[in-house]
């Protein structure tokens, strides 16, 4: 049998594709990965829309317990569903292998994720350099990665794509010292907390890499109906709230100027 | 009306959204992008499947005749099919810019596209430097910019996509100085000629970028069921045949251990 590994876009119910959809109906087990992204769709409208039962993964399940998973897809046909695109947290490249060791028939389907989507922005994939992520500040834990990913982007002209931090159902650092396993409330990083923790890291590094006047791009929502994107300096975004999760942000590197007339439309 | 801008994703007519179809179902008028990349399903294939007369959009239509699109959407529904995700050519956001300064309301419906599906290679998507292409080697035409972007992408341990030049029944340069639009055979470059390319830049700028026993990646016909990946040295690669298009190049930048053992399945 066969461990459909399925991406459902970032929007809603209908972002998944026919193909994606056919796995999910010809499928004895449905999960979904519950903890690096999330749909604006709850489990009961995904249900409802597929027709099938959906297993709630977390982190948990797929990081210690993914032999449940690998053991039915031995017997049944599975789906694991994921935000966005199959891989885009290193978790699930574990998944595969794990199940191709055990030599299960593994097959990917893809769908639209944050990495190519972002293009709604009008900014050319093509010029994006690296991209990283932006975490919430825990004691003894604040890197320095963001801002050296966006110092090396900048000195080539690149776009830097900032993912934003996001803590779903996950018990906190001090819960696990504890063995407490309870979960913590669900956190989505908002952009302006993302440009706070970016200046923190300027008042560090002092490269005069982000100013209270550089042109950011705030997104919000990407490819839902209720999509946001603000383009704007620093300072404006730290007083604009986008709404609900998910965030994003991104720095520009050199413009082109079909890339500023793009942006344009979002200006603020 | 609306002009839906819809990702066909790259495998199969089944890689569209179920949102992308049913905005095709309610379109008048539905274009499809034929020239920057192309879909294993024949136009009558696509007909079919989404029970709409589709008419093939050519680079000159979409560059120089967009009006015919922007007023049929100013009426009607009208659907833009691009095999991937949207955005992947700049051609695309000109049409999208000239349809708002004419006030049609646009809709993106995304995609996979090969920027996010690359990671069927087991390679992470965030360590992907700046994306490049290698371009048909025409009089006078040959340029250094994918032994740069390798170059930069390089020094900072990152992996580095060539995306292979497409011609499409294009009229070559020739035909068009002789103002003969009539289009040659399309062509598409293989994995072996892009690596070729790469010798010969190498051979120019001898910054020993790349070398005989340099491990690459050879991605054919990715999210088609004839996918094939291969993981090789330059010159195994060299004397591999991947079979028909498209194809896609990658030269990894410093490999997780989990990056490599994923790429072991396809190594030769």
């Amino acid at each position: 049998m066969t461990l459909y590994m399925i991406g459902l876009g970032l929007g809603s119910a209908k972002d998944i594709t026919l193909r994606g959809l056919e796995a999910i109906k010809k499928s004895d087990y449905v999960y979904l990965e519950n903890y690096t992204s999330t749909l604006p769709a709850s489990r009961e409208t995904l249900e409802k829309f597929y027709g099938k039962e959906i297993l709630l993964a977390t982190r948990d399940l797929v990081e210690k317990n993914a032999d449940e998973i690998i053991e039915a897809a031995k017997k049944k046909n599975v789906c694991f569903l994921v935000v966005g695109d199959v891989f885009g947290a290193t978790t699930h490249t574990d998944l595969y292998l794990c199940a191709k060791k055990k030599k299960v028939e593994v097959e990917l389907i893809h769908n639209a994720s944050i990495i190519n989507a972002v293009s709604a922005t009008g900014l050319e994939l093509y010029k994006f350099g690296k991209t990283t992520s932006i975490v919430f500040e825990e004691e003894g834990w604040f890197p320095n990665t963001p801002y050296e990913v966006l110092e090396s982007n900048q000195k080539h002209n690149l776009h830097t794509l900032f993912l934003l931090d996001i803590k779903i159902s996950e018990p906190s650092k001090e819960d696990l010292l504890k063995e407490n396993n309870k979960p913590q409330l669900s956190r989505y990083m908002s952009i302006r907390q993302a440009i706070e923790i970016l200046f923190k890291l300027e008042k560090k590094h002092k490269k005069k890499l982000i100013k209270k006047d550089t042109m950011m791009v705030g997104v919000a929502r990407l490819t839902q109906p209720e999509q946001k994107i603000v383009y704007a300096k620093a300072k404006t975004l730290l007083e604009t709230s986008l709404g609900g999760p998910l965030h994003c942000l991104i720095i520009p590197g050199k413009l082109h100027f079909v890339e500023e007339e793009f942006l344009e439309q979002f200006q603020k």
